[in-house]
C-alpha cells in the first residue's frame, strides 16, 4: 500500500503527520511513551492520515492545518490494534513483537484506552466539535463491529449482511470518516462533505473485502502473516460466507470444519481454505469488492476536478488490482 | 455511602439520572445492551452524579439539566470498572457477577470500549465544548493511574509521592471533574469552578485512602471484598507504604513477604496486615485522609451559602468517619 500513497501532492503533509506523532506520543509517563512509540515506529501506510489529507485538497480555500487530525484518526486507530492484538493474542505486527508481547496484555489494555483518550484529547472540541462529534460517533461504531466479530467466530450461519454489518465498523467506517474529517476540516460544502465520505465508505468496504481475499491467497512473508489467519481464529470471512452458501457436499464438509475448530490444525485449515476456492469464494469476493470500488468512484464525479481526484481514482484502481 | 446521598435536594434528580441511564445503555446490539444494564443493575453509590448535581446547585441560575452530564461522569467510571475487573480477574462486584465472568475477558475488553465511547458520544462538544474538553483531559491521566498502579505491583520501593500520583489519577480526578462539570454546566464563575474542583480532589483523595484504610480492616461480608485484597494482589497502598518506611525488623519481614509475593498464601497475607497494623500504618494513613477531609471542608468557605454546601460538609464528615 505504501507506494500508492507517494502522490507528491501529500507527501510533505505525510511527512509532518509523522513528525507531529512522534512528538505527539513523547508522553510524560515512560512506559506509556516508550509503548506509543514502539507501536508507531513499527510503521503501517498511514493509509487513514493519508485520506484526510487528500480530502483536505477539494476545498481548503483557507488552509487549515490538516496535520493533527490526521493524527488523530491514526491515534485511533494504533489503539484499536494494540486491543485487537490482545483479542487475536498476537505476539508479532508488521514483523515486530506487539505491545502485548513485550509489555503484557495487562498493559496493553492501558496502553490501548490511553491512545484512544489521547486522540480524542488531540480533537477537543475547541478544535473543531464537528470533528470531535464525528469520531465519538464512529468510536461507538467501531466496538459494536468489534463485538460482533468476536461474538460470531466460528459461527457458519451467518449471512453476507452480518459480515457487512462487521466490516462496515471495523473497517470502512474510519476511512469515510477521515475523508469526512479532510472535508468538513476545510469548509467544505456539505455535498462535497456527503461524497468524500461515501467515496471513503465504498472505499473501506473495497479495501477490507480485498484484505479477507488476501488473507486466503496470499504468501506468509508478503502479507505478513500466516494464510488463513483469520479463519483459524474462527473469523469468518465474505469468501468462507458464500462457500457455505453452496450448499453442496464440500460446503457440509467446511462447515464440519469450521465447528470443529479445526481440531487437526494446519490440515483441516488447508482442506478448508481448498474449499473456499473450489466453491468461488475469492472469485465471487473480488466482484463483490469491484462493485464497492466502482461505486466509490462514482461518488468523484461529484468533486471538483483537481489533480487531487486523479489521486484518489487511482487509490482506488490501487485497491482492486492490490496483490499484497 | 448511599445514606449520604438521601439528601432531599438531589433525589429526584438523582432518580433522573438513573432513569437517564437506563434508557441510554438500552443500545442496539444485544449483547451491548444487556451486559449494559447488568452493570448499571448491580448499583453503586452514583457518588460521580451526585457530586455533579450538587456542585450544579451553587450557581444554576439557568436551571441547566445536569443529568446528561451526570450520566456521562457515572458511564465514565463504569467503563473504569468494566476493565479493571479484566486486570484484577474479579468474579463478583457489589455481589453480582461480572461482565467478564459472565461474557469473558475479550468481550469485556470491547464493552469497556464501548461505554467509554458512549460517554463521550453523550457529551459531544455540542452539548458543552468545555466538559468535553475536562473529559477528554482527564480519561487521558485516568490511563496514566492504571498503568503506574499496574507496574508498581508488589513493589516495595514506591514512595507516599508515587501513591498520591496514582490515587489522584485512579479515584480524585474523576469526582473533581464531577464537581467541575456541575459548576461549568451552570455557569459558575471562574473561583466557583475552581473551589468546586479543589473540593472534590481532596474528597477524593481522602475517600480513596479511607478505602485503602478500609480494605485491611473491613469485614468481607460489610464491604463486599476479602480483607487485604488490595496486597494480595500486590497492589502498595499507603498504610502499607507507611510500615515499609518504619524500617524496623518487621519492616524487613513485610518486605519479604511482598517481595515473595505472599508465597504461603492467606498465612502470609495475614502477617503482613499485622506488621502494617503494629507499625501504625493505618492510623498514619487516616491522618492524611483526615487532612485532606480539612483542606476539602476549606474551599466550601469561597462558595455561597445555601443548603447544598451543608450536604458537601456532611459528606465530608461522612467520608472521614464510614466504616464501610
Amino acid at each position: 500500500m505504501k507506494k500508492v500513497f507517494n502522490f507528491n501532492e501529500i507527501k510533505k503533509d505525510l511527512n509532518k503527520v509523522e513528525k507531529f506523532l512522534s512528538d505527539y506520543v513523547n508522553f510524560p509517563h515512560p512506559d506509556l511513551r516508550n509503548s506509543s512509540q514502539h507501536i508507531l515506529q513499527a510503521g503501517g501506510k498511514r493509509i487513514r492520515p493519508a485520506f484526510v489529507l487528500l480530502s483536505g485538497k477539494f476545498f481548503n480555500l483557507n488552509n487549515t492545518d490538516l496535520v493533527p487530525f490526521a493524527a488523530a484518526v491514526e491515534l485511533i486507530h494504533m489503539a484499536t490494534l494494540v486491543h485487537d492484538d490482545i483479542i487475536d493474542k498476537a505476539d508479532t505486527r508488521r514483523g515486530k513483537p506487539t505491545i502485548r508481547e513485550v509489555w503484557g496484555n495487562k498493559f496493553s489494555l492501558h496502553a490501548g484506552d490511553y491512545l484512544f483518550a489521547q486522540a480524542i484529547k488531540l480533537i477537543n472540541p475547541q478544535r473543531n466539535k464537528k470533528i470531535a462529534k464525528v469520531l465519538a460517533k464512529i468510536s461507538v461504531e467501531m466496538c459494536q463491529g468489534e463485538i460482533q466479530q468476536l461474538i460470531s467466530t466460528f459461527d457458519t450461519n451467518q449471512s453476507v449482511k452480518d459480515y457487512f454489518y462487521r466490516i462496515k465498523r471495523k473497517t470502512a467506517l474510519l476511512i469515510a470518516a477521515s475523508c469526512k474529517i479532510g472535508a468538513i476540516a476545510t469548509n467544505a460544502p456539505q455535498e462535497g462533505i456527503n461524497s468524500l465520505y461515501k467515496y471513503g465508505y465504498y472505499l473501506g468496504m473495497a479495501f477490507q473485502i480485498k484484505d479477507d481475499v488476501l488473507d486466503m491467497q496470499g504468501k506468509c512473508n508478503v502479507i505478513g502473516k500466516p494464510v488463513g489467519s483469520d479463519l483459524a481464529q474462527g473469523i469468518i470471512t465474505l469468501p468462507t460466507i458464500f462457500a457455505l452458501q453452496t450448499n453442496n457436499t464440500s460446503a457440509i464438509k467446511l462447515t464440519k470444519l469450521i465447528n470443529g475448530k479445526f481440531s487437526n490444525g494446519q490440515e483441516d485449515l488447508d482442506e478448508a481454505i481448498a474449499i473456499i476456492k473450489a466453491n468461488d469464494g475469492l472469485k465471487k469476493s473480488l466482484l463483490i469488492s469491484k462493485r464497492y470500488i466502482i461505486k466509490a468512484k462514482e461518488q468523484l464525479k461529484f468533486l471538483p476536478e483537481c489533480s487531487t481526484k486523479t489521486s484518489l481514482e487511482q487509490i482506488a484502481d490501487y485497491i482492486n488490482e492490490r496483490e499484497f
